[in-house]
């Protein structure tokens, strides 16, 4: 059996354990293409881990900063596979990538500091920032045009402290170049800014375009990037609670440090979640590259189908697992359209509402390709199903 | 095999998996009566539903509030052994009692605020205080006299926001009696004091006077009593950080889950950790019983080998496996005492440093009982030994 064949998902199970408007949220019969988080089982290899840990019968706390060998394999990770050029003693691992962008904004944010969020993006930015006391300020993105930071400095006032980057990018799928890159680097340098940098989609690259990190270009450009980086796209780990942060600069590794929480017991990371992060990179990367072919081959039928539904403009996406969808030419709301979609044909979606994803994101709905190819095919047979009823007015 | 025989500890394992300046962080030969984290395995039942949950390979997102079996499971115990009239709608599972304790400071206090905290006691209701931008006030609190809260008044300002309760109370290991508490209830209702009720100690009943809920005494007067509880110390779970906080009133629930986090991915629990509290409560009181009785014979044996011990009072604690152990007539400070001994006999003690416990602590150290009774014994051969030559002046 093919790991990532229909046959392999476990839809009892799903409906059990599946939440955050997945099968275990949605009403019978209703396929949720909802949030990021794959249908399949994880890699056996991080149950295995799991179950060795638990073996002896001890769950002892672990140590503040997280365990030395999770530290070390993420820190190589990093290194050989994105060449982010970080080491072990300024690597934190926390409960979640989410937890780690709110530590990063609450660690460098005074209440009124502006921080530059894109627009649209997924939500999180602008929470961790006004979480912080910051206020977030968009700077609008396209999937129409390359994102190439020229007009950034228009945005930038003397009371912006942050730039918030998300790459590869959530919803857009976008990749940046390693020439765009510097140019935010330049930018950032200029005015002070720090960057907070999310990388929680860098395995999944579907096209031709490389991820590169912000990191990969040197250390002392990125004295103030602060890197974040979760187990939950590439691993299935969201139930885990684990990611991680990450910088090129000691002393603001203490900052992120004492604003985490973890040198009381307020702050860490469970220690089965450790324990199976640091399984999923040592012996799971085969899983995540075979799942990585696998959502290339989902994506590329899904732009094919999509790309014959009038209403719908679909591209295919660099990187990430989801596609964003601009469905203005039917007439709806991006609210209107998920409403309808789930109502008349049983498809969920996630709708590109200004509380998920910005004002930018009016128009446009989210679809995961994290399943099999029968489910995913169903989903879309669902939406040009419903597409024609929307056509007939029905 | 009993469970709590010394047969029963798995060193190797502790020497590998137990930090927080347990086994794993203290030189070899070193015995660690410091963080109160048991020496012996979890309950098999808490093993086997964390392997049954595994066991289709899904570590799917879990619900943002927190699995509903767990947060019915916790109301139920809460009500039923210790009459807290909680309902599971307004039971909040979080990610460790400590990261409960700063949800609750940051939920209710504005830069500024006052809060009190009594002196000495476990220093995370300082520090939960200050990171909400909050000022504690200390309250001397003492073992050679009643906690009953007479003198409470003097202590309240036009700036007090907030009383810090820890029932049993770590490290005095006093419990209150319902008079006292309602003592405390009076003075906080008269001033509007919201209350952080701390019960993690709750189940570690040692002596003969029973521990009262604050939360018992009424669901009217308890409308701003905050409560936390955790599954660390009845349980073992500390490597899982997991925990819940609860209240009485509908409205005050939600400024809990805002301040949490959870409505996001940045706050939540392991889905790991969730299950394994749920088989804590409905699997292993049993254990946790065992464990308690277990513990007040320890107490039993360290208090009159204590009392035998020139330099060091010792009393029984009505609840908790920690002792408080005043060693002021060894002219030693806390930590002058705690260096020496583990220098001279390799016993690590935690002094009652003001870092830990306030300035209140000084003169004293708390010793952990939560391991085996040859451990134990050993640990006090030790102590004597260790004052036998300091009264020599080796």
């Amino acid at each position: 059996m093919e790991l990532f064949s229909s046959s392999n998902i476990n839809f009892d199970a799903l409906r059990r354990k599946a939440f955050n408007f997945r099968w275990a949220e949605v009403e019978d019969g209703v396929i949720p293409l909802t949030a990021a988080d794959p249908d399949f089982p994880v890699a056996p290899e991080i149950i295995g881990a799991i179950t060795d840990y638990l073996s002896d019968g001890y769950l002892s706390y672990t140590p503040k900063l997280g365990m030395p060998q999770l530290r070390k394999a993420i820190a190589e990770d990093l290194c050989s596979r994105k060449n982010e050029g970080v080491t072990e003693d300024l690597v934190l691992p926390v409960d979640s990538a989410a937890r780690g962008m709110y530590i990063i904004a609450g660690a460098v944010l005074e209440p009124g500091d502006e921080a530059i969020v894109m627009d649209p993006v997924d939500y999180l930015f602008k929470n961790s920032v006004m979480t912080a006391g910051g206020v977030p300020v968009y700077y609008p993105v396209s999937p129409d045009k390359e994102i190439d930071f020229e007009d950034l400095e228009d945005y930038i006032t003397p009371k912006t402290r942050m730039f918030c980057l998300c790459n590869p990018h959530n919803p857009l799928g976008k990749v940046y170049s390693e020439k765009t890159l510097e140019k935010l680097l330049d930018v950032c340098e200029k005015h002070g800014l720090w960057i907070m940098n999310d990388e929680i989609w860098s395995d999944m690259i579907l096209g031709e375009k490389p991820f590169v990190s912000i990191n990969s270009l040197g250390g002392e450009k990125n004295k103030k990037t602060l890197s974040v980086y979760g187990f939950s796209k590439a691993y299935g780990l969201a139930g885990l609670r684990v990611g991680c942060i990450y910088c090129r600069d000691r002393e603001v590794f203490d900052r992120l440090v004492d604003a985490s929480g973890v040198l009381t017991t307020a702050g860490g990371v469970s220690s089965l979640s450790q324990v199976a992060a640091l399984a999923a990179i040592t012996k799971a990367r085969y899983w995540s590259e075979a799942f990585t072919d696998h959502l290339r081959g989902n994506a590329r039928y899904a732009v094919k189908r999509l790309s014959a539904m009038p209403g719908i403009k679909a591209y295919m996406p660099d990187a990430t697992y989801i596609m964003w969808l601009d469905v203005r030419d039917t007439g709806l709301s991006s609210q209107q359209f998920t409403d309808f979609m789930q109502e008349k044909v049983k498809l969920a979606l996630v709708p590109g509402s200004e509380k998920m994803f910005g004002p930018g994101a009016e128009g446009c709905v989210r679809m995961c390709l994290a399943t099999g190819r029968e489910v995913l095919t169903e989903g879309l047979d669902r939406l040009e199903k419903g597409l024609e009823m929307l056509r007939r007015g029905e």
